[in-house]
């Protein structure tokens, strides 16, 4: 089943989950219809992706919501804990050590590591950050799934070779530029400034 | 056109114009052939997607490089100077004022607002911290188009109203929020802690 859902449908899950996430009560039901109008979408879009997961909607009353946020929640993976290391303590680094939106999925960021002297053995909210060199030793030691690339692209696709080689298989990048993995391993690119431009050119 | 390209397609323009405009030489031809290998793509897809743009590909030698970076910069507004302000000047939003990818896209941060006295009439990475109480007047004195949303989940719509009623009509949201605008306002979101949980279930 995962394999035949559309990226654009993957994105709306997390939209769903945060959604019903603020309607409080779990006893109550609520129909594909009464979130696709919440959510200024099609009511056939919104069956058709929450078909992509375990819950049942019933015949006029819809989905319980207790069930449809479990059914999500374990979709996405979110009760599985998933140790997350930051390659690059700089701006974007530093600014995804301290947000604190990665619970709800079940991301656990354990550390950063960096190349830079005068940032190895800091504490950046509350997370160590390490010498890159000592990234083998770190992935085994945490048993690091997830890695997000936020160094400059020069040096990216080096960092990624690295992970996989520390056998990291999933990697967020922040750097501007395709990386090439071997099969088996998944990158996953957010480029701030060229989403700003799709958003002008739209 | 526009109207007509998909998200997925609008999401690869900016890969093609990374990856062209680190082969240097704008004199040399490139088919798409060519751009498919070296994005490990299919070369149909490839064509397709730059068909949105105004590049004419010939028959065997393929696209002239430097128009069809042109093209591909045309299409995605490079040339446009879009003057742009951060919302929040917190982790993210600092993040924001260093990076310097925004140039390749005609983005120009011009300054970021916040609420927090502590942060006002500040200066991030050369970018004056404004009050947020006089973010009309800055809209109006630097003919702001875009805004990036980086407050927490809590006040982003509150954030989103105010931009809506000083008629910035693109607005990118990194809160984990489902924005609410009129017809005719966009807004696009970055939810990062999605993202990795989206790359883990794939």
């Amino acid at each position: 089943m995962k394999n035949e859902i559309s990226e654009a449908s993957l994105q709306r899950l997390p939209v769903y989950l945060n959604y019903l996430k603020t309607l409080g009560d779990g006893e109550r039901f609520i129909s594909s219809g009464a979130i696709a109008r919440a959510l200024n979408m099609g009511e056939v879009l919104v069956r058709k992706d929450l078909a992509f997961t375990s819950a049942q909607g019933r015949t006029r009353v819809g989905y319980k919501l207790s069930e449809l946020v479990s059914a999500l929640e374990e979709y996405l993976g979110c009760n599985e804990k998933k140790n997350t290391v930051i390659i690059g303590a700089g701006e974007v680094g530093q600014a995804l050590l301290a947000y604190g939106g990665f619970k709800n999925y079940g991301i656990e960021i354990v550390a950063a590591f960096d190349s830079d002297e005068k940032k190895i053995n800091t504490v950046v909210s509350q997370k160590p950050v390490k010498d890159i060199a000592e990234l083998k030793q770190g992935v085994d030691e945490y048993g690091v799934k997830l890695a997000v690339i936020c160094v400059p692209a020069a040096v990216a696709q080096e960092v990624a070779d690295s992970l996989v080689n520390c056998g990291v298989k999933k990697i967020l990048n922040f750097a501007p530029v395709l990386l090439q993995v071997p099969e088996g391993f998944t990158v996953r690119n957010i480029d701030v400034a060229a989403n700003l431009a799709i958003l002008w050119s739209t």
